[in-house]
């Protein structure tokens, strides 16, 4: 059976912060290698229209990455650091470049449901209500879908 | 003229963000130094009654630090991520390790008044309400106040 699964993307009521939240037939060791390895996270993050090149990674708790998207001519520098790299959460900072003072606190939990299932827990947190809603109507729904549909196919097809 | 200063230290009135103003008889690269260089940082940090050591430190744009403070037998581990460090701001994650769940995103500004003076504002923005008054009533004013007092010294001692 072939579920079409959207990703739940709430605002808190009252917080700068989005929660998003979905669930994968897949282990939490399968998601933390997709949002940790390089080669793998370049296939799924963002939307189907982007193309990702990454710059610099190193996925460990201390660590930093960058990677530019571009469709067409067009380019977008996103970067951060590691937090902490465990292999139940993630919490890292990111910035996406062309508007280099907005920096989100993000934490991934990956929550094993048992029989190969998995919760992906994601909260962004930034510092002003108008900056969270300027993210929430940039069209940002469409990347976190049209992402996690191939971090999806990648597990159906075996690729994690 | 001795001035007793002490740091602005106030709660956002809706939002889980703490805000520390304090003026500096230093210029915007002698409070930098104070907090980059990780012999000068140990010097002033956290309240008179710790010492610090430090344990990694690399303040640079994706580096990471973390030192550890005691008081006798006691010690607290402190760890987080450089985000930002530029001239006149740093942006980095802070986590005190008896609360390993509690992070927080840090922005330090170094504003330039002239003459000579600098006014450092302090950002930390957490995820809860509940988590930035804990912080707030933790006796986090003693840190505050004796470590910028420490660091008003050494610029006044010639030693920044």
């Amino acid at each position: 059976m072939t579920k079409n699964v959207e990703a739940t993307i709430e605002a808190d009521p009252k917080l700068p912060i989005v929660r998003i939240t979905r669930e994968f037939d897949a282990t939490p060791e399968q998601l933390f290698r997709a949002h940790t390895d390089p080669e793998l996270f370049l296939q799924w993050n963002g939307p189907d229209s982007i193309d990702t090149k990454i710059d610099y990674w190193d996925a460990r708790t201390g660590g930093s990455w960058r990677y530019v998207s571009s469709r067409g001519d067009d380019e977008f520098g996103f970067h951060g650091s590691f937090h902490e790299v465990s292999p139940t959460k993630i919490v890292q900072t990111f910035t996406w470049e062309g508007m280099p003072d907005g920096v989100a606190l993000e934490t991934l939990w990956f929550e094993d449901l048992g029989n190969g299932r998995t919760r992906l827990r994601a909260q962004s947190v930034v510092d002003s209500i108008e900056g969270r809603d300027a993210w929430l109507q940039s069209g940002m729904e469409v990347g976190v879908n049209e992402g996690y549909a191939k971090l999806e196919k990648m597990v159906a097809d075996g690729k994690l």
